[in-house]
C-alpha cells in the first residue's frame, strides 16, 4: 500500500505519550516435533515459525485481546518503533513507526491502555514467519519454490494457534484491511465462538476476476525475470525487475483514476517540455511508480510475492459452504462492521456489499459504511480520521 | 483489442456480396530524396514507407474518401481478405478478414459502393510502415531503438501526405477508435479544411494518469525481459515474455470488471478442484490472459510496442493551444460524432465528454452518444450493431 495521504500525518516518536514506544518482534514456533502442519492445499510444513508483536497488556480476565491482520505485503510491526530491525529486508523499518501506528496506541482508536493488541505475520511472507526465504531444515537451503502453497485458511489457523499459545480463548475483536480483512473474516468464520467483533476494511469475501488477472500478470513478470532461476536466486541476483513491475502494477490498483489524476495528472517530471525518451522517465506518474517499484524490491522477497498473491487468489469465503455465501454468513457470531471506500476498484463497494447482504439475509448483526473517498483501495490507510472514528465507535459499543 | 463479443459474429468470406473480397496492401514511399522527415519529437527519418489498403472507388469529384485510423496494435488491413500475407508477423491474417470487416464493405455502414475507404498503418508499427523492425539504410540493420520517437502528430501528417499522393484534397470523413480516434482527432484539428466529418470511438483527447501508468508498466516488462538486449534482439530471441506481460496487462484494461466477471468469474480452467499451483494456470481468466499474451507475441514486435505506447502517452490535443481544450476544439470544422461506452475505463465516458463539452463551448457541431455496455474499452469493436447504426446514420446526414 502506498501511504500518500490527503495531508501530512502526525508521526508520534517512541517517547510520545500516544506511542506504544519501542517494540521488538517475538517468535512462536509450532510443529517442532510430531507430525508436520498439514496445509489446506495439501502440502506439509514443519517447523512453523510465527513472528508477532504485542502492545498493551492482557487483562486478568484475558478477554481484551484484539488481533490485527496485516495486508498483502505487510508485517507484524503494526505500531511503535523497531529501532534495531534484524534481517536484510527490514531496514525500511528504521526511523519509521509501524504500519498502523496512527490507529494503535495509548488514547488511539485501538487503545492500548484498554486492549491487548496482537499482530502476527503470515506464513509465506518474508517478515519472520516461515516462508520461501526460510531455511528448509531438510536441505539447509532456503525453501524457494519448494515451499508449499499456503492459503488464507492456513494463516488463520496458525494465528489461532498463536492465540492458544498466548492463553487467549476469546478475542474482543479481529480487524483487518484488504487481504487482512479476508483473513479477519476467515478467523471469524472458522472460530465463531472465539471472536466477538469483526472489522473488515476494504475487503470482499473473494477477489474479482479482474483481481485474479492483475495477480496473474504480476506473477508472470516475476517468473520471467532473467534472474528468477526457478525461484533459486538466493545466492545470486534476485528477480528485482520483475518484482518491481509487479509492484508498479499493484500500485495502480491501490490508487484510483481520480487520485492519480489529482496527484500526478499528466505533469512532466521536473521539466516543462518532454525529452521524448522512449524508456526513460517523462511523466511524474512514471517516476512515482518507478520509485514505488525500486523501494519495494529493497524490502520484499519475490518468491513471497508469488505465494501471498496466490493465497489471495484462492480465498473465497463462500466455498466453506459450497458457494452459498448466505450459509457462510450464517456461521458468523461476531458483531461485524464492513467498511468500503467509494473509489476502491480492487475491492469495490459492490463486492463488499455482497457480504453485508448475505449477513442481512442470514440475520446476522452487521454495520456497513461506504466512505466517499477518492483514494481508491489505499483509502483504508489514508482516510485515517474517518476510519479511526468508526473503529473507536464500533469497539466501544 | 480482443474481439470476444456478445455472440458469434457473421464472417463474410471473400466471395460474399458484402465483402470487399481479396485485398493486398500497397506501399507509398516518401522522403526518398531531399531532406528527411523531421519528426515532432526532434528526430529525422528517411525514407518513410506507409503501408495502406483501399476499398471501393474514388469518384470523379474525388470527394468520397473516408480515412480509417487503426488502434494501437492494428494495421492497414481493415477489411476483406489478404490470403497471401507477406512477412513473419502477418500469419495471423490468414483465414481472417480485416479487423473492421463488419463495418466496411458493400452495403455495410462504411459502404464501399459509395465510399472510397483508405486505411494506413502508422510509423513505429511493425505492419509495413517504417518502424524499428525496418532496415535502417545507413546501417543495413534494423533500426531497433535507434528508430526515432514518433507521435500521433507524425502519424497524421504522413497520412495526409498519403492522401496528397492519392490525389485526395478533402475527406468525406475520418474515423478511428481508441488511439485511432486520437489520430482522427489530430487529423481534423491539423487539417480542418480537409475533413468534413469526424467520428471518434472510445477515445479521449489524451489518456489519463492511470493510462500513463499502465503503459509505463508495460514498457518496463518489455525492457526488462532477459532477451531485450537494448532492443537489438532481431538476430536472436525477442523479449517475448515481456511483450506477453504487456499484452496481458493491456487486455485487462480493454475489458471491464463486469465483463471479466461475466465471461470468466472465478471459474477454474478445466477442473472442478484447484491444483494449488503457484505459477501454473488455475483460473479461466489466467488461461485467457496467457493465451492473449502468447498469441500476441506471434504477431507483434516488442520494440514497436514501446514506440506506439509512447506515442499514445504524449498525445494531448489541448497542447496545440497551450492546454486550452476549448481553443483547440474551436479549430475543428468537421461535423463530429463522439461515441463512448459506459464501462470503458481506459477512455472513460467522462474523459470523452471533456472534448464534447469543449466543442459545445466553442460552438462546434458535435453529436455525442454514450452507449450502455459491459464490454469496456473493447466495446467499440464488440458492440458492432450499435456502432454500425450510429456510423451509418452519421455518414448519411
Amino acid at each position: 500500500m502506498s501511504v500518500d495521504g490527503p495531508s501530512e500525518k502526525p508521526v508520534h516518536g517512541p517517547d510520545h505519550p500516544q506511542s506504544v514506544g519501542h517494540v521488538q518482534p517475538r517468535k512462536a514456533v509450532f510443529f517442532e516435533s510430531g507430525p508436520p502442519l498439514k496445509l489446506e492445499a495439501g502440502g506439509c510444513l514443519a517447523p512453523v515459525e510465527i513472528e508477532f508483536e504485542t502492545y498493551g497488556h492482557l487483562n486478568p480476565e484475558r478477554d481484551n485481546a484484539i488481533f490485527i491482520c496485516h495486508a498483502l505485503t505487510g508485517d507484524a510491526h503494526a505500531a511503535g518503533w523497531d529501532s534495531n530491525p534484524l534481517g536484510p529486508l527490514r531496514s525500511y523499518r528504521k526511523n519509521k513507526p509501524g504500519w498502523w501506528d496512527e490507529v494503535i496506541g495509548p488514547g488511539k482508536p485501538i487503545d492500548t491502555r484498554h486492549f491487548f493488541v496482537i499482530c502476527a505475520n503470515v506464513i509465506g511472507s518474508c517478515y519472520g514467519s516461515t516462508g520461501p526465504l526460510s531455511i528448509n531444515p531438510e536441505t539447509g537451503q532456503p525453501y524457494g519454490l519448494s515451499f508449499p502453497v499456503v492459503t488464507v485458511g492456513d494463516w488463520a489457523r496458525l494465528h489461532m494457534m498463536l492465540l492458544d499459545h498466548l492463553g487467549i480463548d476469546s478475542l474482543y475483536a479481529v480487524v483487518g484491511g484488504s487481504v487482512g480483512g479476508q483473513q479477519a473474516l476467515e478467523i471469524a468464520l472458522g472460530w465463531p465462538e472465539r471472536v466477538r467483533r469483526l472489522i473488515i476494511l476494504s475487503a470482499g469475501y473473494r477477489i474479482t476476476a479482474q483481481g485474479l488477472g492483475f495477480n496473474s500478470v504480476a506473477r508472470h513478470a516475476i517468473v520471467n525475470d532473467p534472474n528468477f532461476n526457478g525461484g533459486h536466486y538466493y545466492s545470486g541476483q534476485p528477480p528485482l525487475m520483475g518484482l518491481a513491475a509487479a509492484r508498479m502494477l499493484a500500485h495502480i490498483t491501490y490508487l484510483s483514476e481520480e487520485s492519480m489524476g489529482h496527484k500526478f495528472g499528466r505533469r512532466l517530471q521536473d521539466k516543462s517540455q518532454p525529452d521524448f525518451t522512449l524508456t526513460g522517465v517523462e511523466f511524474e506518474v512514471e517516476s512515482y511508480l518507478k520509485h514505488q517499484g525500486e523501494s519495494f524490491v529493497q524490502r520484499y522477497d519475490p518468491n513471497s510475492y508469488l505465494y501471498i498473491t496466490r493465497a489471495m487468489d484462492y480465498y473465497d469465503a463462500s466455498l466453506r459452504t459450497d458457494g452459498d455465501l448466505t450459509r457462510a454468513a450464517a456461521l458468523l457470531q461476531a458483531k461485524t462492521m464492513v467498511v468500503s471506500f467509494s473509489s476502491d476498484w480492487l475491492f469495490p463497494p459492490e463486492l463488499c456489499r455482497e457480504l453485508v447482504s448475505a449477513m442481512c439475509r442470514a440475520g446476522r448483526a452487521v454495520t456497513y459504511v461506504d466512505i466517499p473517498s477518492r483514494y481508491g483501495h489505499d483509502a483504508f490507510l489514508v482516510e485515517t480520521e474517518t476510519v479511526s472514528r468508526l473503529i473507536d465507535s464500533f469497539l466501544r459499543h
